[in-house]
């Protein structure tokens, strides 16, 4: 059985004018997300600017997350680092807050060696008894993993998931070929969920899961059952949510949409732009649509 | 109901030396697959290295092709060109042979605008009476086609389906929401097909199935039946060799396969190299492992 | 002594709506380039679209301007193809038809290894007695080749130069120090001329000089002379054409400015777009601010 | 006149394996530089691994190579986020640390429109009354600014120069034709230091200077002198090492060839791995070679 599995929504990181965490606002939306039956919740992705915010910032928001989940559903918190060194210290800092699971990313400025990746990885695993998903993202990456260094991580006892946001879905049935039940693969925004859960996926980590979580669980359950007559209409439904937010920027389109539901969650960092008019508009219709 | 759908084989071409098309074995590998159950053939895609070849040696392939299907399957031979002028020329030839459709790919070398795109295309589709599938490919090809031209080209009525040869599975989503039902979408060999039959394609036209015709059919069975829990196991096993020909160069390595199976194709023309001998036991092992 | 050496412009390739090669425009073209100095010509490059036109286009480009130049000036025609079996028809026959030397390209879709490239380049180099330049572009080619293999080519007694099309200048220089002066550096249009001259360049083949050039003899005397100190202000008038072929599609910029000098080589190859009205426009005020 | 002119080496930033700063080799570094004359340095450069280290660490540097200078060359110090309230917050720090200008960076995840980038460059520039230097580059960022926008940020009374880092010379001509004087273009370790000082450059902000400084200091006077005929042999010799620089990880090759000319500085951060055996064989050859 999978350690995590599920709809596990990226949350955005609300974040005032002045820099400080907007308390609230988050605290809403975990209990929304949990009321709409979310099977866990992942702060500190790609969709919660990560890269835009400094260690406190980070670490306030972890403690309000997993303070107002309340042992309801895992929070699987975000560490970035380029240095190992920061890397561990934030595994370690957000197991002692309490999270369930570390969401392990590494960025990069100089191409690192295959064997350092690893490393880095590998670093974080032995930091903290938290089980690990690893983030891998050739978009936004300089270094993409090998399916023999995913192979090599996958041994890790505390290594359990990976969630590969590429597009490339191929990849991920070549990576659970590969990995032969060690390690779980989770969809990301930039793939289709149920394609990812046909062929042996367990869910999915992905922003757009915080402005339809309703219908994620909804589209999840139908592919847990094998309801494949069922749940591809209302898949085809939702994609239309992340076409979007790949047609705008992540961070902004979700802000967006949280705002037009009435989460006061603010704007992306600058120098990032909030939501456009026209996305706002495209947003809206798509909600609308939802019926 | 589509006008194309299931397994269509990308055919290698088979050349000797001196250039000249080698016609037996071409023969040979038609009936076989024939025999096989494909539901289709499709001559002069980039697995028929289109692009290594003259105008001479492209329609001599065309011809042996169509007169040994003998109508028993459709045949939808490959136009690639650079210029409008060429590609028209050879639809008409094509066409005049007796081919049932035209795979309508674009090479490029400059940039062109996508209006310049749309305008090739539906030169071609315009230039036969045959219905034609669009060939995409943002690896190989220097444009993509944006969905709102692929829109467009839809609504031709001879253009009935596309062959989108990203790694991108949402893309193809994507394209089939879009159309509305005016196009029909296949997968290449860089998707998975049973994930790509899930959400709606038609079948598949890729390099594999010439080399595992029977499997191939037996997936796309399973497929159109809706039967999912006995396609997937057959599926993942088939992967490998979607792994193997992206691992190795793809006309070597589906023309090293064939080898290995008796059909004396020859080797991919040079400068391109012939499978390595890494690459023939890798593929041995895969075609042992089918049992 | 460079065996070529100058300013050598790549010539258009004047083509009728019919196919046919405009004689009259590319033998003025071609007495109009020797009555303003330039060191050589260059039929069949980038900016004469050989990968638009076919075998017989070709040829008959080489035919008319060899015989046109009189042996005033080498010609160095274009050799471009897939398979080395077509380059290697291809180089015969232009000499055949009296060309001075051989451009070699080597176009590819699927990835050819480096020993492949290096046997492509040496059966061109074997296949006659003409001196060959070597054309590398990592642009529009898959391959690159690696400082070891344009060391090893250039040990071959007839490849005598390379033009590298990439934009990266430091390249050339590294290539300098590699090859000992056993081949010469030509600067393309996306290098600036002067500055390759200062590195030990022996001139430059290009598009741009097609449209400038008696300011592109000039330039080079001036380089050679190492009159810096007057080249430089002139590099930097004259670069403004590099940076227009840049931005313009190189092709239908150089025939709009040719046109607009009164040359009537025609359109580019559909589906190839003219050059707009914007461009034509930028070209004018450029031609007109040469004074 | 320009505000910086001349050979500005890029620090390495020597960190201990406790992430302390090593101070007495930093302090070491820095007198041997001034000695060997060079006209300025720039901490917290690519080279200086900014984006490895937290924001504690890059004050701490900039503090002791601002007290080591004590005025004898100008310190220009790398300011470097994702977020415009850091990078103002850096700017402030290091201007009241005493730093004579910024070199000022942009990091990105997401893509930033223009707008948002000639933004977070002008929050620099009006944060303090020091002169800033723009660092762009393709390879290591998501946005390359434009033309038009590099010509709007030259416009600001305290944006003095620009640092390209591309590998495109010809993009440095484009831009000094463009901005007219009103900035000053500095050249990177990518481009040749002479060839852009022969098309109006003043200098080059670059590691290998950190290891090559009096030689480098020769080359720009050579160049200042209009010396071409001694300055381009030199220039041949000295760029083994921006070779090397490309080959290698930069920060592990720099800190690599300091160690082996006595400076202590460390090792690049984990995961990075120091320079390999192979490596330092052959910077220590191209050193040895230096005579």
């Amino acid at each position: 059985m999978p350690v995590f599995a599920g709809v596990f929504p990226y949350l955005v990181s609300p974040i005032g004018p002045d820099g400080a965490v907007l308390e609230q606002p988050l605290r809403d939306l975990v209990e929304h997300l949990i009321g709409a039956g979310v099977h866990g919740l992942t702060p500190l992705g790609s969709t919660g600017e990560f890269a835009y915010l400094n260690n406190a910032q980070r670490r306030e928001i972890v403690r309000i997350v997993v303070e107002q989940a309340r042992g309801r559903v895992p929070v699987v918190a975000g560490v970035a680092a380029t240095t190992t060194a920061d890397a561990v210290a934030q595994a370690k800092d957000y197991a002692g807050l309490g999270a369930d699971g570390i969401l392990a990313v590494m960025e990069a400025y100089f191409p690192v060696p295959e064997a350092g990746v690893v490393a880095y990885f590998t670093a974080i695993a032995d930091a903290t008894d938290r089980p690990v998903v690893l983030y891998t993202n050739p978009n936004f990456q300089r270094s993409d993993l090998s399916l023999p260094a995913i192979d090599a991580l996958s041994r890790h006892p505390r290594i359990v998931a990976i969630k590969d946001a590429s597009t490339n879905t191929g990849r991920l049935l070549s990576i659970l070929n590969r990995v032969e039940g060690r390690m779980d693969v989770f969809s990301a925004s930039a793939h289709i969920p149920a394609a990812v859960m046909l062929i042996g996926g367990v869910g999915w980590m992905a922003g757009p899961a915080c402005v339809i979580p309703r219908e994620s669980v909804r589209l999840y359950e139908l592919c847990r059952a094998g309801n494949w007559a069922e749940a591809l209409p209302l898949q085809r439904q939702l994609w239309r949510f992340n076409e979007l937010f790949a047609q705008y920027a992540l961070a902004a389109c979700i802000k967006g949409a949280l705002q037009i539901q009435g989460f006061a969650v603010g704007d992306p960092l600058p120098p990032q732009s909030p939501l456009s008019e026209a996305g706002r508009a495209d947003v809206a219709r798509a909600l609308a649509g939802l019926g």
